[in-house]
């Protein structure tokens, strides 16, 4: 079964991919870089896909994003230019990205100067030199040193290091998870600390090459931070109900969505559809995480997924009639990058409406 | 690398399962049921593995429980009866149930005459029979007939259906995921409901030789449940985080944890590991869903795992010295079972201490 026409005939749950509405948000995500003058290096972690990837890369991309080394090693097949988003410095990691970096374009983020001489090492053991970018933190508090004068210090341990190099600032605005009305204040901080960091290392002398900002979220407001060369978003290219609760796309814009089949109505003002964290994950939704349930219900406004056990998703009904034993019914992931990593395979909806199989590339590339 | 001795050349994230507690977790369960008279029907969700699944047949299971059809198919493999304890009725879960039915015992616990009547029909194309156990809902309010009445109403169906044969009752107590010392009251209300039901199915004529119940947390109590003939505990076999916090098990009895490596120390009082959500899942511990963080730090008691993105896991130090750049820390995840399915290969700790790869083989079954 590798192309058929009917969705019935999908086996449940399913994730579909709907082609025409990807191909859209690609091509909306690379105009608004090109009439910014950004350069766009998407984030692979969402579809891990390396035919979703060469989609990216023929509508304008200069290269893939990826966190893992293995993920790398996967999705270089679409790309010749590969950023490490991610402090990738231990031994196999580094083996495996030095290794690449003898074919293609390798870059790595890093906070530490551990991490610069680890991957120095691993570039002059195979004869080769990694691309570094200083990862700075400019709020989430998770990776990045912690001021200019850190990032200046960093920079000029990898200018001093050899089989390393240095290509610029690389930074993660994941703490402007926020609605599109309340990034203004945080985003006008992190371009005053970028353009901090970017005129402390001109004075020095380091190059800026590359300023890398990323995230979804904040990507369509990316023209409001100075200094900036390129954007790293992931999640526009299938978005998810993340997204439209944060008014960062609308429900029309969700390129995927998982067709569920309704397995037990014994309980009253339930149903219960074969799709539970395994097939969902458990990721809750940002802005109501104790209340907005496991997913947007496309066609069933009033009902809520309010408990997922691993293979069941429950639906408090709330005014719909109780769905028939056997029906369909279809759900937005509230967080589709993790969902997709579940699936062994998806559907692809073609242009012509004929759905084929998809196989997710980089699935399960943890190390 | 199929067999490596140091813990310390594992790329991580590393899921590893130590073979010899997981040896003395089935043999103690195994012993429990022997010394009460319950027969074990492993569920196999939780390893999802062929080896494991034989290690449970040999201590003396009568067979081996599954969720989704796909899952019988492969755990097939290392027994002879299998019962899927879920509703499996629609067209493509049935045909592969039926085709099972033609070679092993194939059991499905089913709470609609719809359900029924779509198993029967698949027996009978496939030439075979199919037995059903009716679903009765203890509590938990997720599936199952609402009443003992509802279960004779639905037995009757079955046994005036061809092609199916009734087997008895199964149910799972979710609702009793609770301590030790607060499970005695629902467990007699469990006891009752199963008494009027098996009494009113006896007066009628109708065969209950199978009375199912389940789940690791309710497990050691199953002697306060009248009726029972045997039991479905998967948990057990590996245990996890929630199982130490609900009193289900100790710390020692945790077969599988999770190795990872420290990628960075840049923010003050933190340290972040090479596992997010794509490792751990975002499953919370149910008795501090907001407090007790991703997961149990077997080496570090203060601290916690504060936030998981899905590649990083964040550690927040409480009193602990920070955690060396490229060190490995060990986690015991909150819920083991949906971690496993993340997992492409784990590491099986043999009784010789070398480690050798491990095969999820039902990995990602979701059908």
């Amino acid at each position: 079964m590798n192309a058929i026409t009917d969705i019935n005939q999908l086996p449940t749950p399913a994730v579909i991919v709907d082609l025409p509405t990807v191909r859209r948000n690609i091509a909306s995500m690379a105009g608004y870089c090109r009439s910014h003058g950004f350069k766009l290096r998407p984030h692979a972690k969402t579809h891990k896909s390396l035919r979703i990837g060469q989609m990216q890369m023929e509508a304008g991309a200069i290269g893939l994003t990826v966190a893992k080394a293995d993920e790398a090693a996967v999705m270089a097949g679409a790309t010749d230019d590969v950023l490490v988003a991610y402090p990738a410095f231990d031994a196999p990691r580094a083996a495996i990205l030095a290794e690449l970096a003898r074919i293609k374009m390798v870059r790595v983020s890093v906070d530490s100067t551990h991490a610069v001489d680890h991957l120095a090492e691993a570039a002059r053991s195979a004869g080769t030199t990694i691309g570094i970018l200083v990862d700075l933190d400019v709020g989430f508090h998770r990776t990045g040193v912690q001021s200019s004068d850190a990032a200046l210090a960093l920079a000029q341990h990898v200018d001093q290091t050899n089989d390393v190099r240095l290509d610029g600032i690389m930074f993660f605005p994941g703490h402007v998870f926020l609605p599109a009305s309340a990034q203004e204040k945080p985003l006008a901080d992190v371009s005053a600390l970028l353009q901090e960091t970017i005129q402390l290392w001109t004075r020095h002398g380091l190059s800026t090459s590359i300023v890398s900002g990323g995230s979804t979220p904040t990507a369509r407001q990316s023209h409001h931070v100075a200094g900036l060369t390129e954007i790293r978003p992931g999640t526009y290219v299938y978005y998810d109900a993340n997204c439209v609760a944060g008014g960062w796309c609308q429900l029309e814009d969700c390129a995927a969505r998982v067709v569920c089949t309704v397995v037990s109505t014994a309980v009253e003002r339930k149903c219960v559809i074969d799709a539970g964290s395994k097939t969902m994950t458990s990721d809750r939704r940002f802005d109501a995480p104790d209340t907005a349930g496991f997913g947007l219900l496309v066609d069933m406004p009033l009902a809520r997924v309010s408990r997922l056990s691993e293979e069941h998703g429950e639906i408090e009904l709330r005014g719909e009639a109780v769905p028939k034993l056997g029906s369909r019914i279809t759900l937005i992931p509230n967080h589709i990058c993790p969902c997709i990593n579940l699936h062994d395979r998806i559907w692809f909806r073609e242009d012509d409406g004929r759905f084929t199989r998809g196989v997710i590339d980089a699935r399960g590339k943890i190390h």
